[in-house]
């Protein structure tokens, strides 16, 4: 299943396009698997339709509640192309590599969102802040309140964009290969390769003055 | 830069929508790239419209010279969606973290292409074994010639569809953070943090016969 939304904490419920139509184990009803899914990505996929054609760039994003927020240049052709247009973020973790027996059976476990809505132009001062910040926490956690806030003259270059959770889909696979029956008595190895994505040590900035040590939620980020 | 593609082994040259509005130090024009970025990747963002919208879904990817190979089920939506239509296949690696001493500056290092084209359906058995086994060794370098290969049945319930690259662009940023002159007297520290992608141990699968170790191709992948 996959899956729309009503109000905060209910259950994802379909729209045709999120429904899903095939692989239906994959699906989950579970806002709270939409939330992880998304708190715990870097980057988004954002698709608009360019002159028909579709168009899809990575960029950042950061939640608050229900909403996504996205930013960019003022100048940013795909942000032009989003603000006030039908839009598609997506995000997918990739988890591991799933061995078939086969070859037409290999398959990724993987967690992923795919929410669709029409992206809003914030104008509030105060709701653009919070989408900043968001968008500041969610790739570097902690930074929001330690590195500089954005000033005027950054604020009047930043085009921020509010994208509703209501119609959003979840996929989740993980575990085994699933293989044709007959094909579990093949001298094959099967199972998962996993994939681990960690941090690694900080690197220092060349132009780094004297004497500032990595900050804890830098350094010590998990 | 950003850029389109003439003859194979050419420097990509651009069109409208790859010539890069901004930041035009990070695109790069080398056709290496372009392939390095792909090869090094699992999974692509690939892009259609649907009834107006778009839709942006990860799926599995190979490339054959200048071919890009692209499969899934018959019935699936995405696929039936990108048939003979414009597509858009991005594919993009997160390398690190950028912090900056402002929040606005905050960025990822990363290496980015991103392919549009008409996703043509491939009818010719030959050619559709290649874009099979490409996907595969793409996603499980060495299963092709391990794992069974697709039978008739299964060659009949899938898709295969090919885009050229002939109209991609490459965007990589690399190294330290870009701050504004001023704030580099700041007392904050700055730098990237990187992030690592490493393969875990295989897990067998719990079906798996015994006496079936794991094959070098699977456990030495690097």
């Amino acid at each position: 299943m996959a899956f729309t939304t009503s109000p905060t904490g209910t259950p994802l419920s379909p729209t045709p396009r999120t429904r899903l139509a095939r692989m239906k184990e994959r699906g989950s009803d579970n806002r709270d698997d939409l939330y992880e899914v998304l708190d715990t990505g870097l980057i988004c996929y954002l698709g608009v339709v360019v002159d028909g054609a579709p168009m899809v760039l990575p960029t950042g994003y950061g939640r608050d509640g229900d909403t996504l927020y996205l930013h960019g240049s003022t100048g940013a052709r795909s942000l032009r192309a989003a603000q006030e247009a039908d839009v598609c973020v997506t995000v997918t973790h990739v988890d591991g590599i799933v061995l078939a027996r086969s070859a037409i059976h290999h398959s990724v476990n993987y967690r992923s969102a795919v929410i669709y809505g029409r992206a809003r132009l914030v104008t509030d001062e105060e709701e653009r802040l919070t989408g900043l910040r968001v968008l500041t926490e969610q790739l570097a956690p902690g930074q929001w309140d330690y590195a500089r806030r954005p000033n005027r003259k950054e604020l009047a270059k930043t085009a921020v964009l509010a994208l509703p959770l209501d119609e959003a889909s979840v996929k989740i696979r993980r575990g085994d290969p699933i293989d044709d029956d007959e094909d579990y008595e093949l001298p094959v190895w099967a199972g998962v390769l996993p994939l681990v994505t960690q941090w690694g040590t900080p690197v220092p900035d060349a132009a780094l003055r004297e004497g500032i040590d990595v900050p804890v939620h830098i350094g010590g980020r998990r």
